[in-house]
């Protein structure tokens, strides 16, 4: 058994955690790898909400919900995750979101997540979170903006009340580039 | 499910990883929660190798070794783990080495492994690691020789070649105290 790699990983946490019939956020949908993981795990009676700014990124992820069978349980948004709190009850619960920073692969790299956006979003996710309900964030910080982003990222999550929330780290660290690493943030 | 300590995650990488009749070395004996836990996992056909210049931890290892009928599986050695190439032939393969880095509990907290045989320790037992298997180094960093012992290590590690080995780090990292965290190297 080889050690897992970040993503891996971090659907290896979210999958036991998720239940059939809950609601779920992917805050990047970017690619949809994510969007399809959480929709196949809650299942027809429950609900994922996407959301991206690039069209191109929802319809994509649209084609694949629909082959998949997995469009019924999921509302892809064309906004950006700190908006968030617009599409939720105040009171509603959540099990996990998802969040991978960066660019959407194959796009144009200018348009990355920025930490202004990402830590509010990251901060709203965590209001509704049930107790044992993970917020999965894979920072990818290889491109110019990404080191700043890391940095508050670290910054906030390491600030987190202990009491409240366990802020894993997974990474690898002999790697030449900089590879993605994981950050799950548990409500305890 | 949730996140799992440092301590226990290694055990969960270890597990799978560990088969009946294998050699394995626990550097730093200690307590014995690891010595155990290897001699459980390679049976009657395996080898521990135990090592610890402590004999008070080598004593109550071995009652527990014997008590758990787990006693002729393992040899415990009164020597620090920086001579366990006298210990092991040239070319024995290893699958797994076990390290908890710091002092004894309940004992004298100015005996702790330093980074001049930490660091050549790990290094020998990468020389007979199996492809597959892996070095578990458990760092306890909040006693005062800790902090330089820990960055000699992560220096170490984070210099080995990435297309030999994956070097893993696992930590909380939202913890007001020092708490432990894992450095998992696997040999490709």
């Amino acid at each position: 058994m080889n050690l897992e790699s970040p993503l891996t990983y971090s659907h290896t946490l979210l999958a036991p955690v998720i239940q059939s019939g809950d609601t779920v956020i992917d805050a990047t949908v970017g690619n949809g790898h994510d969007t399809i993981f959480l929709a196949s795990q809650v299942g027809r009676t429950g609900h994922v909400l996407g959301f991206d700014i690039q069209p191109q990124a929802l319809v994509a992820t649209k084609q694949q919900l629909v082959l998949t069978g997995l469009a019924p349980q999921t509302n892809l948004i064309l906004a950006g995750h700190e908006s968030l709190n617009d599409y939720l009850d105040a009171d509603q619960e959540i099990t996990a979101a998802t969040f991978n920073l960066g660019y959407l692969p194959g796009s144009d790299k200018t348009i990355t997540t920025t930490s202004t956006t990402t830590v509010p979003a990251i901060a709203a996710c965590l209001q509704h979170l049930r107790r044992g309900g993970i917020v999965s964030v894979m920072v990818y910080y290889g491109h110019p903006a990404g080191k700043s982003e890391k940095q508050a990222v670290l910054d906030y999550v390491s600030g987190l009340d202990q009491a409240a929330f366990q802020v894993l780290q997974y990474q690898f660290i002999n790697q030449v580039h900089e590879p993605p690493f994981l950050v799950a943030i548990q409500r305890r």
